[in-house]
């Protein structure tokens, strides 16, 4: 029983996983425990990343990492089989039924039937084909247990799309409007970019991009002036208008997503505490839960935690001090499993226990540091060693003084809050490490050590100190650190559309674009490579765009960023294109819009996180960052902490676990006080944070939640989905003898 | 003292004056009235926009507007004289110490004694000189009555400067870090791009607007293919993170703006009717308002308005019955106060009237141009025909079969909902302009008359039809329309700024840039115009970019746009440095970093007003273009209309007023019933939305507003101010006899 409610417990709130995937019986359960831990998940990342890596090595490959075609071919079919084992897992696991029905793991099962197939062909004919099917690849490594992050970024994208195409059809239709009047007018329009219509619907889309302007407005523009007009009424409303309303069609959705992610999370972990209390209490006492259930369920669901968290988490969640947890506490439960408890000391600095003297030495320097003065000379200084540092070799002996002073603060900061006080603050870590970088840097300009001159260099990061002083920078840069996990998800997700269109280019486009090619097209010049004498000097007039190609997987990706940056992205669309055929175009505006989804929402996302964060701290008039994070309090009294032990050692006589309760007496004795404060300290999560912004619509949820749901119907439909017998009855409880605070 | 009551009104509520701008004794009473009528806005504008126009004709001149020197200085010389005036009755209203407390008045009065002194000297040297003031001129424009929305958007543009500052710091810095840092790499950034620390940071500044991409790091990534990871830090860093930060910034500081703006808007309103209720009351009957009195009000207050509709606005007021106004009652005087009256039919159509075999003719088409079928007949009509157009003279027979079903379509409809009901939605007159534009453009082929086949190439825009079908569509050019009066005023705003830059630009640059100049920039390339030999044909090899010049203003408008759409904008920025010096880049980085801004705040409030379309819609789960707009009810009795007629033949016995209310009892006679229900409508505005979304928060405002200020301090405030005699007893009441609706 214990088992199947920690699985509710994980499953629900953690996991995520919808109720019709659960285990059905003890075979698939195995598979289910098996499929459920890092190893398995480690190995699935891996597997995920050899295929993709593979393109490396693959036969438009990077040259210094090519390898025969049996060796790659060979490893790709050893990740193919290893997926194949995950994925029976998985069929074991869900039950034949289930499995067919998970789109998902569908779709893994066909692109790896069909990457099998190919696999197969090319070891037989030693030699690659035309292998776009690579392009569907990154779905193995999606489809892992740690890019879950990646997954819900990707299904926010196509929840998107639908309103996004609508407004994408209108900007289309506006191009096409525009293309037919600019052909209506073909007197003033004959130009290079206007002389047939496509010419004029591919340079008006370009001009979308602003990637021509002025000069696809120019010919134009010199026979007549007023032909401005059109295109300034062109751009006016394509680009300042349609773009943006994409951008806003986009922000609005997404906004819509995230609530309603929010909420589904929300209801399902509490349908997830539901199931999960139901399931614990006992025939007997169907109130609530005592600390002996309690513990039993914590001991399978974190085995790691020793008895004295276990218990100090029972405290925390049983804020009324009743003998039971009732289901009302109960809800709390994933607020407060991720605490880490530490006992309150009665001082505050680490030094607290030091003999007198010494002391008073630390706490003068603790409270030098800490004051304005001292920062504000540190800053004082910054500046000016700044705006004196110029980036010779020849390091003047001020930069030594003021680096030598940095030196001290950080040493000075260490000793006065205590090395982990120190270190527990991003900004405090930022110091440290440029005054080390610049420490390094001094050492090797002194011993002339060429290859480490880079950190000279970055020398002028130190400025960055300035920026600690406004609150507005702070801000900034706290929450670019808090929006870093959620900019990496969106990052590997424009990493996962560069790798397909990466493959798809790479199969159509490696070796198309050279020095001196595409002669035929109106961008050649910037293809061109030539030698020109002029006066009596030979230069080498270089074009360099034949070096943005798709030769191998790390040319296009740097091809595929720079057209992400979309400026001159036409001149590598046409060298394409003259090279090859017209329908290369919609490869490159198929990317177009691609990453314009992406970025929009990259942008949108931004936009949403820095507008949130403002609005939080304005209505709750606090900062977000509250250095404290989320903390809990949990006093134990010497009779519980003895009580709790008595138990302990009659349920789970290892010593390991009673070792921390000890602790706890010991420090009791220690301070001489019969009881004890305990602090249960997590940092804030994004998820504390939308609970306090969307309180009211959360009681809303919960009201309607529970409306649909009773947990009485719910109870038996989980029995009869898991055939448990009936739970068996708790061993009897002991007298209710000590109070409230008695633990049973 | 009904004047005095209704200049509050006016004043507060509609011209949203400053109570200390008041004016305080007659002859200021007198200059406030001269000062407030549209003939002398009229004067403002027309003198703000001649001083505008005037720099068409000087110096760098249009050439075909080209004027004499004395002529254009003796125009402006004129101008300046109407603005004394203006400013003179200015000073005549608000008195000499108010008139100074005044910034903006002060700042203009400056502005003219300079413009004076460089009028005249322009007149006596008979040539202009430097004339960089001419940029000041835009602010007689500014300051005039009809010009309120942009002088708003220059607060919200200034208001929104400080953050906005704060993060462009953060991105210079990161410029500058970038800068020094590529010039630690010097072996391999040794490009002309970055061979000074200053053409370093230009680089990376123009890198910033993505207008020099792949260009600057092409020469680097041909020596090492990894030193493009320089470049994506950068611009990950810069364009992406904060130059998304910077829109997060503007859109955040905007909307609180826009919402303090709502919240004084609300609460001037109500101060304004405090005032004037508490003027208005008699002191015997200090509980209300009698209709005597109101109407008393509404004359001078609404001259135009006939006794009629001050009778039902009075009952629109008057909800609860009750014989007096009550405070709360008048609240609403500014939501009914446009409204337009009109008795309720019985039926709806405009044809009811008509004989029976008429009416069912004419019901019928009704029936059909308002079924779907009928609709989606035109829609299926309109793709056929629009996938079938050309562009080419000779007209295919479809097309004019389609056109004449056009043509009978927007005959039925007219006839079928009435000519006014048919004009009155936006669809309808599209479609009608529409087809009218394209028979006149058949007209203009059968005729040939060249000049007109404009309207023929607009002959695409029927498409636009099919977007009617779909709610998202109908949605985005509702919000289109809606959003043109603010957009028009964001425009008039960027247009200043404009304004101001090309007159700095003339001053500087003008005839700077000439075909085959700037060859000792990296851009000559762009400037040239020479002819080339290519086999045996000379081809004129243009750079056209000598184009984007500021010889002109119109030439320097053009030029400005260029620069504002970014693209290449560092090509005519080289072209200027070239050929005069260094400082040159401030000009144009300057207007990169407003425009930015404007462009910004244009991109937030597009975004804005979309998503609170969106939220709006959702939340209140109803249209938000209700094509009914507001609408209000008032119900007439007989009785009632009788003792009003009565009122008004006593206390005003012009003819004109009485005839409307004769006409209502008119009305009741013809349809036999003993009262008229009346129905006032006007169109939702901005402020109806804002007041249902900020419902809960306009309750605090208020509350805090009457905690503050209490109505009785109030009135011996404005008194004082006002210098006015306590108000004179009311003539005697009429016996209150008639029940709840009795006229006092």
């Amino acid at each position: 029983e214990r088992t199947h409610c920690n699985l509710i417990l994980q499953m629900e709130g953690e996991n995520n996983d919808k109720f019709f995937t659960h285990p059905r019986n003890p075979k698939a359960l195995a598979a289910y425990l098996f499929a459920h831990n890092h190893l398995f998940y480690m190995m699935e990342l891996l597997t995920g990343l050899l295929l993709m890596v593979l393109s490396l090595s693959e036969a438009p490959a990077v040259p210094s990492l090519r390898l025969d075609v049996y060796v790659h071919a060979t490893l790709e079919l050893l990740a193919l089989v290893m997926v194949a084992f995950e994925l029976c897992m998985k069929l074991r696991w869900l039950g034949f039924h289930t499995f067919i029905r998970h789109k998902r793991t569908m779709v893994k099962t066909c692109v790896l039937l069909l990457q099998f197939v190919e696999a197969i062909v090319v070891l037989i004919r030693q030699t690659s084909h035309l292998r776009v099917t690579r392009a569907l690849r990154p779905i193995f490594l999606v489809d892992c247990r740690y890019c879950g992050a990646v997954r819900r970024n990707l299904r926010q994208i196509f929840q998107s799309l639908p309103p996004f195409i609508d407004i994408l059809l209108l900007l289309l239709f506006f191009m096409v409007i525009f293309g037919t009047v600019s052909y209506g007018f073909v007197w003033l329009f004959s130009s290079q970019y206007f002389n047939t219509l496509e010419n004029s619907i591919v340079s008006l889309f370009v001009l979308l991009t602003t990637a021509n302007f002025p000069d696809v407005m120019m010919p134009a523009y010199s026979r007549n002036r007023w032909s401005c007009v059109f295109f300034i009424i062109y751009l006016s409303i394509e680009l300042y208008f349609i773009m943006n309303l994409l951008l806003a069609v986009v922000f609005d959705t997404f906004n819509g997503v995230e609530k309603m992610k929010f909420k589904s999370l929300m209801l399902h972990k509490r349908s997830a505490i539901d199931h999960a209390f139901q399931l614990l209490v006992s025939r007997q006492r169907p109130m609530g839960l005592s600390l002996k259930q309690f513990d039993g369920l914590m001991r399978f669901y974190r085995p790691r935690m020793s008895a004295r968290d276990r218990f100090l988490t029972y405290k925390a969640l049983n804020t009324a001090g009743a003998p039971m947890l009732s289901l009302d506490d109960f809800y709390k439960f994933y607020e407060v499993i991720g605490l880490k408890w530490k006992a309150r000391r009665s001082g505050e600095h680490w030094f607290d226990d030091l003999p007198h003297t010494t002391f008073l030495i630390f706490k003068g320097i603790n409270l030098l540091v800490k004051s304005k003065a001292f920062q504000y000379t540190m800053c004082k200084w910054t500046s000016i060693i700044s705006s004196g540092f110029s980036s010779s070799r020849i390091v003047p002996w001020s930069y030594i003084v003021f680096l030598t002073i940095y030196g001290v603060e950080v040493l000075l900061k260490v000793t006065g809050m205590g090395p982990l006080a120190y270190f527990s603050s991003g900004w405090n870590l930022f110091d440290f490490f440029v005054t080390v970088f610049a420490f390094l840097g001094l050492i090797a300009l002194a011993f002339d050590m060429e290859p480490f001159y880079f950190i000279v260099v970055l020398r002028p990061l130190q400025l960055l100190r300035l920026f600690k002083i406004k609150q507005r920078y702070r801000n900034v840069l706290d929450t670019m650190f808090e929006l870093f996990p959620r900019m990496a998800s969106l990052g590997l997700t424009l990493i996962i559309f560069y790798y397909s269109f990466a493959i798809v280019g790479m199969e159509f486009f490696a070796d198309v674009v050279y020095p001196n090619c595409c002669n035929t097209s109106t961008v050649a010049d910037s293809y061109r490579q030539i030698n020109v004498t002029i006066g009596n000097r030979t230069v080498l007039d270089e074009g360099y765009y034949y070096l943005n190609n798709f030769d191998n997987i790390l040319s296009s990706f740097v091809t595929l960023f720079e057209l992400t940056v979309v400026n001159n992205w036409y001149i590598t669309m046409e060298g394409v294109t003259s090279m090859t055929t017209h329908w290369s175009r919609l490869y490159f505006m198929t990317f177009y819009i691609v990453t314009m989804v992406v970025m929009t929402i990259i942008v949108a996302f931004i936009l949403d996180a820095f507008v949130f964060r403002m609005n939080y701290s304005r209505k709750n008039k606090e900062p977000l960052l509250d250095p404290e994070g989320k903390v809990f309090e949990a006093e134990v009294s010497r009779d519980e902490a003895l009580a709790t032990l008595e138990l302990y050692k009659q349920t789970c006589p290892g010593l390991s676990s009673l070792n921390s309760l000890q602790g706890v007496l010991v420090a009791m004795d220690r301070s001489g006080s019969s009881f004890l404060v305990y602090l249960g300290r997590r940092s804030r999560t994004k998820s504390d944070l939308s609970m306090k912004m969307y309180e009211e619509e959360i009681q809303e949820w919960y009201a309607e939640y529970s409306r649909e749901n009773l947990p009485q119907s719910d109870r038996s439909l989980v029995e009869r989905e898991l055939e448990i017998p009936p739970p068996c009855p708790d061993p009897e409880p002991q007298p209710n003898s000590q109070g409230p605070l008695s633990i049973n």
